[in-house]
This record gives C-alpha cells, structure tokens and sequence, in this order.
C-alpha cells in the first residue's frame, strides 16, 4: 500500500526527529515560527508598523497559510488524528493559525494583538526539540526531581511577602504609595526578589527598618533555590544514573558502579560492557 | 466511658495528621485560613472596601465564629488545655479572634487594621503541616545545621554595611540624600542585597566609585550563604544515602529508592520499613 | 614578684580570650564599642543631634576616657609594648581615642564627623573575637582557599565593565546622562550586579540591546563566584581538615581518613584516637 | 648565526613567558596597556579633557609609538609571520595602533571616539597572560564543560522573556511605558535579572501580578547556571585529586599539595614533577 508507505514517511518526518528528512522539517519549522514570531514582534514598533501594515500583513497570511498545511499534514498522517487534535500540541498548532482566521471574521485593532499573541505559544515546539538533547534532560529531571522542595520554598516565600507586605501596609500606609495590601505584597515581592523598581519604597524609619530585614532575608533565602538544584545536579552528576536499562524490569536510573538492579535485583550488563557515552541517540 | 472516647477522636482529628478526618480538618482549616486572609486582603483595596463594607464584616464575623468554636474545641479536647492555651499556636488561635471582638469594644479604623493584622500569624498552621512533609523536613535541617555560619555570615554583612554606610554619609552628606548614617545604612543593605530602588544613590564621583565597590563586594559575597547551604544540603543529601545496609553483602551507599542491593541483588528493607527520620519528634 | 603577676593576669585577661575573666572583658569592651557606635550613629540624625548635642558630647567623653584607660592598661601589660603599638589592632585601638582629643585642638564640624568615623574600625574588634569561633574558621578558610580564583574573577569582571562601559559611552552619549567612561563603568558595574538604581540606564534601542546583554551575561556570571565558593566549602565540609595535627611536623589539615602525614610522611594518630569534634579549643 | 639567536630570543621573550625576560617583557605590555587605557578613559571626562587636550594627544602618540614598535618586533621575530598577522591576537594588535594613524587622516570627533573603543580590545593580552594560571584553568574549563548546559538554559530564558514580554505588552500596552514587545522583552530582561531598573514597571493591578510571576520565576530560575557551574566545579575539584598515584601502595586520591601519601607515607611525585594540567596546548 503505496499510501500507507507515503502516510509513514509523512509522520516520520513530521512527528519524528530519527531520520534526515525529519530532522530538516523540525529546523525549517523552528526558523519559520522565530521567523512569524519576529514579523509578529516588528509588527508592534512604531513607525514601522504602520509604514508597512500592508506587507507585514502579507507575510502573517503567508506563514499562517504554510502553518495551516503542516496541521492539516499532521491531522492527515498522525495514526490517531483525535488524539493528537486533543493533545497540547494539537491545540497549541490550531491556536497559531485559528487567531488570523477569526480576525477576518472580527476585525478589531486590541483583540488582534491578543489572539496573535497566542502565537508566542508555538515556540514550545522549540522546547520539544531541545528535550531531546542529553544535557537538557538532565537539567529537567533536576528541576523535576526538586519539584517538591521548590513548592515548598515557594510556599514559605508566599508567606513571608503575605507578612511582610501586610506589616509595611500598616506602617507605611496608603499615602506613601502602599494603597493595599496586594499593592504592598508586591512591593515585599520587588523586594525580596531583589529587583526593587523604586515605584513603590517605604518612606518612614520603622518601614525602613523592616524593609531592611526583608533584603536581608531575601539575600539569605535566594540561597535555597540554589541550594535545592545544587545538590540535585550534584547527585545528577555524579551518578551518571539513567545510561543503564534492566534487561528484566527494564527500568533505568541505575548508578554507574551498580552490579544488579536496584528494583527487581537482576543482574545488570558490566560497566565494561555499558555504552559509556551513549551521545548518539 | 464514651466521653473520653469522643473527646480523644477529636484529639486525634483536630490535633493530629495521621487519620482520614484529621487529615479533612486540617485542610479544611487551612482552605478557611486563606479564605479569611484572602478577604482580609481585597478589605483594603479601594473602593471596594468602602462599597462592600457591610459584606465583608459579615465574612469577617462568620470567619471569627469558626474559628472560636474551633478554639474552643481544641481547649476542650486537649489532654492539657492550660499548656495547649499557653503554647506558640495557642496564643496564635487565640490571637486570630480576639482582634474582632477587642473592635466590638474599642471602634477605632486604624487599630482595627493593625490587630487584623494579627490574623496573619494563624498562616503558621499552614508552616505546621509543611512540617510532616519529608522534603520539608530536609530543607528545615539544613537550615538548622548551617544556622551557626549564617549567623556569622550577617555580623559580618552587618559590619560591612556600617563601616560603608559611615563612609558614604561622609562622602556624600545630607545634600545627596545621605541625612544621616542610619539613612546611609538602610542605602548599604539596598546596595549590597543588590535591591537597588534607587530613592537614594551616590552623586559625586568618590561615592560612585565606593558604591561600585560596595556592589562588586556584595556580589560575591551573595556567595558565601548560598554555598553555606548548599554544602549542608549536599551532606544532608549524601547522608540520606547511607542509611541502609545490604542485609546479605552488608554494603551501604543505597539509594533512597532502591528496592536491591546494586552490588549482590538481594532484597532490601523496603522504604516504608526503613528508618527514614531518624530524628523524629 | 607580684607586679609581674599582676601583669600576666592583665595580660591573659585582656588580651587573651581563654579564661573566664578574659572573655568577661572582651564581651564589655564589644558592649562598649557598640554602645559608642550606635551613640555616634544616633548623633547624626537630626533633630536629636541638635537637641541633645550636651548629652551625647559627654557619652562621647565618657567612652573616650574608657577606651584611653584600656589602650593604656594594653601598653603597660603587653610584653612587648612597641610590637603591640604598631600593630594593626595597637593603630585601630589609638585611632579610637584619638579623634576626639584631636577635637578639643582643632574645632571643626565637618572634620569631626570624619576623625569620628575612623571610630568604627574599631568593630573590627568584634571580628577578631568571631574568628575563635570554628565555624567562622570554615567561613574564612573558604574564602582564603578561593582567593586566586576570585581574584581572577574580578579580573574579568574588571575586563567586562570596561568594555560593555565604553561601549555604552560610544552608543549612548552624554545626552543619555553616560557623561564620560568612568560614569559609563559605573553603570555597567551597577547592572552587571543586578543593582540597578535607575539614575543612569540606556534610552536608545541599540544601548537597551547591549544593556540586556550584560544582564544576561551577569545573571550567568553571578553563578562563578557561588560555584566557586561552594565548591570550596563542600571540600572543607567533607575532608573535615585541619582536625589533625602531624605529631612531627605539627602541620594541621591532614583529611580524616589519612593515616600519614601528608607533608613528612610521620604517622598519625588513628582516626578512633583523635578528638573528632574539638569544640573546646 | 647570531640574526637567528636574536630572533629567536626575541620571539621566546615577547611571544613565551616562560623565561625572566618574557615574563617583564609580559608584565611591562600589560602596564603600558592599562595605562593608555586609563589616558582614554580620563580623555572622555570633562573638563579635563578640553583642558589638556594638547597632552592627552601627545600621550596617545607615543602609545601608539611604543605599540607600533612592538607590532613590527612581533611580526619580525614571528616564525610565521602571515600567520601572526592573520591569527585573533595579530588583528588585535594592529586594531591598537591603527586607530590613531587613520586619525591623522579623517580628523573626526565622534567617529575617533569609536575607533579608540578599539583599543579596549587589547585588553584581551591580559587575559591571555591570566589563562597560564592554573586556577583559570579550572575555571575556564568549568565554563566550557558547561557550554551547552547555558545555552540550553538561555534559550529557555529567551523563550520565557519572549513570552512574558508579549504578555505584559498586551496587559499594559504603550501607555504604560510598554511601547512594543521588543521594548516589553526589554523589561522583561530587566525583572527576570533582578536589576529593575525602574525606567519601565507595570502599573495596572494585573500587570503587576504578571510581573510578580517573572519576578519569582527569575528568582528561582536563577538557581540554574549557578547549579550548572557549581556542580561543574564539584567535579573539577574532585577529578584534580585522584590525578597522582601513590608509587608504594599505588592508590589515588591525594590532594594537590600532599607529598607523601596519605596511606602509607610514601613519598610522591613532587607537584612540579606531576602533569598539573595533562591537556596543556
């Protein structure tokens, strides 16, 4: 079956990132999304924006056309087309091409800018690509690993900007700029972070005084992210854990000096054997 | 003696973890603990807090009855009510319903913020739950462990930006913002926690070049806490490690989640059997 | 000889730290010092300069008189009382009282303000006590083990600002307040530490460019001197170093597993014989 | 043949610094370099510029000189001397002296400006110089193993900034100050590192709350390189150990300035003995 051979190839080049052919549709994609995205971007800069309305107007229909056939292409060869229409990146390639679609039915300057903004989204993809590099994965499965200890500390942030922009509310009050107690969490957050814009500074000794103590807290605090990561990539690092597969439980994550796995107690191929730097995927 | 049994039943859900109901009380708590912080907060954002007024002290009042009813039931239920009232939490509950009914007596608008404020503490059961998370419990004794050097760490930050703070107010004098050296302090912490508002800055060239060395010293001593704990957190986790020991090879150096010896294959203890918080309270 | 005695207990008092009379003394003279500094401190802030200006002239007498009364006792009990004199700590010492007898000679505002200044180095004092203490050891060891490699560091964030400076000089001009490079290093300085007071910031599309630039590439270096720092502290923290003294060449900082001396090759004690946590010193 | 000596004397003194004579050779260049960048950088200051204009140019002249000089020097004693000339240090050099003999022809005071700039490159010699050190080494190669890491977390920076300045672009619009995305990615940058400037902030309530995202979003993320760097180091440090072997017991693991081993007191190759730095070009 001829059709089924083409429908094969389709998906192997346009879901896939094995083969040649597949790997040059995933960069010509990625340079035409930067591309739509910096069209998109210039679009906003005034003169220019409305110097060349017409032509930047072109170019959107233009990639919004070429986008509308890769969807059509993916919907086409994808084995299970339902499926992907419903999965994150079935709606993320329908929402690059639906906002241009419906601004000819709705014309309207300020929805425009919204809907087109939904574009940005596409560049995910980007991100998809990069998840195949070695390096990448292990910067994500440290972030992943210390996803519990980052809730945590974001959970204790929470709370000492809650107190803290609640206490310089009082002191400060709404008339040197701290209007409410939101306004003064984010104030507590400009703070601790260490951005400080220096819209919104507290005025009085005692707010002085306190917002001191906050800096320096956020000095010391800014060093528990780090920490958490640290440590992971550390233990990342030195493990060298997931080259190794079970040929039993095929479960991976076994640390380099390992003789047996670790979950079902098989025997494990000998380093010597293992494929050190597996660095072709 | 049914009593002792109702009473102990609600011991064990309002003051513990490890039942279903305690587990539904505890959340319950915490939901009704944001909620009421939540409305606390947009009662100070204007104008609703003057056309919702009525409303909102309706919440308000609603909120302090839970919470004196749950008051209430802790003393009732506590095995040691007068050491229960006299604990951190205690004076905590206490302290989030007392504000409402002192307003009743004393109406004063600008008080009835500050002891509002109060309110803000009970987030503190929330920190108590944290507590029972094992990752928390992580991040808490590193914490704990470096609190000796982190100490340290501030007298030294606290001498540094006396002695900056001191030069800058004789450099730069009450002309450029520096009125005095409390006020040249408060500019050294903005300066070397890398804040940065930018109420107070350095004018005259001398300043400038204090102030750009003040920077580049805070720079890199925004190091120093950050390698403090991640060190700790780095032991701590290595030291997770060791724990167990290979009933058969007696070898240790097991992961956290390693269900085999990796050097013979035999089984191990499995986690929920293991020790795994030594320290426990 | 009695005299001789006297001085000896003078001398192990004062100067030394390790008898209870000792530590006594250096707690009051810190007590001392940061009451004088916080009365100096105090006497910069108007309106309380002016009004209490009688009170604070005599607390200032008074202190004086105390400081001259120690540095004397120093002189007469030190063994070596030409040594002490010029030494660092002899110089901070006289510095500390001589400023305000200076003042009765030479009346002056604006002066007085500096010679008292030369008053804080005197909390240097405070340091020296810090440095008993084991964990600070760590801390400076640390820091001491790093000192080429943050120098180097430096150097190139030296490189960095001069360039990314005069660079912001060539684009911006003085119209955008980069006045000359000098002003020009000092807000590269400014953003490459994340300071960022927004009195000097690039106004022109290709300065906001390269200022985003050398924010991103601070943001990334910022990451050197933590990396280095930590990395130094995690060799301190797992060697556990300096423990162990060599019994031949007396040479310290032997690892804890070593069994030889790692300069003369003499044996050392066995890790079960030696004192694992020395906290009295 | 004395020429040939001479040469070669030459090129080991200017191009090497392994003998006496290159190593002052090396350190005198780096002096007259810093000097005559000091002469620019003080050039651009009014109104000490206009003032000695006359000595300014005469200093600049005889820079040039010297540099002229050293050029000719290099390209004569260099074994290849198309090859000097064409390498990055070669194109360098002649960018030093070039500047101010096109001066002499195009008299033009913003464009001199600029080409000056160039001298600024010269700078790199010092670097060069700075990478004989072994320290720098370390981290040069920290940096350099942790190439791709950055980049895959710059693009994720990229991405994230792109995003959220489009985002805040929509929210605020150009009243606000967020005249175009590329201007709101510019802010974005700015949060995202922490140095907030404060020349553009969100005002509305939502694009505060936006912004307080980026901001904790910043704040953790900037964990990242600093994780990648440190973990870097973690094993630099660790890898320099186990390069010597102990001759009598043949184990590793000794520190860079052991001498004798740690296990059985064997004396060990002397550092200078060992390949310090085995990848030596």
């Amino acid at each position: 079956m001829k059709t089924n051979t083409t429908k094969h190839w389709l998906y192997v080049t346009i879901f896939g990132t094995h083969t040649k052919a597949g790997r040059i549709f995933d960069i010509s994609l990625i340079v035409a999304i930067i591309t739509s995205l910096v069209v998109l971007v210039l679009g906003t800069i005034e003169p220019y924006a409305s110097r060349y309305q017409t032509e930047l107007a072109l170019i959107e229909y233009l990639f919004t056309a070429l986008f509308t056939i890769e969807y059509l292409l993916r919907l086409y060869c994808s084995p299970k087309p339902a499926a992907y229409a419903k999965s994150f990146y079935g709606v993320v390639d329908l929402l690059a091409i639906l906002p241009t679609y419906l601004q000819l039915i709705v014309p309207n300057a300020h929805f425009a800018v919204i809907i087109r903004l939904l574009r940005v989204m596409r560049i995910f993809r980007v991100l998809k690509l990069v998840q195949y590099l070695k390096d990448s994965n292990m910067l994500m499965r440290s972030l992943f690993m210390a996803r519990r200890k980052i809730l945590i500390f974001f959970s204790m942030v929470a709370i000492l900007v809650t107190i803290f922009g609640a206490t310089l509310y009082v002191i400060e009050g709404p008339d040197n700029g701290f209007t409410s107690i939101p306004m003064s969490i984010y104030w507590a957050i400009v703070t601790i972070t260490t951005v400080g814009y220096g819209d919104i500074y507290p005025v009085t000794a005692l707010g002085k005084a306190v917002a001191a103590l906050v800096m320096l807290l956020g000095y010391s605090i800014l060093a528990v992210p780090t920490g958490i990561i640290t440590a992971e990539m550390n233990q990342e690092m030195s493990a060298h854990r997931t080259l190794v597969k079970c040929p039993n439980c095929a479960k991976t994550g076994h640390e380099n000096d390992a003789l047996h796995c670790k979950h079902c107690g098989s025997e494990l191929a000998t380093p010597s054997e293992r494929v050190v730097n597996p660095d072709e995927d």
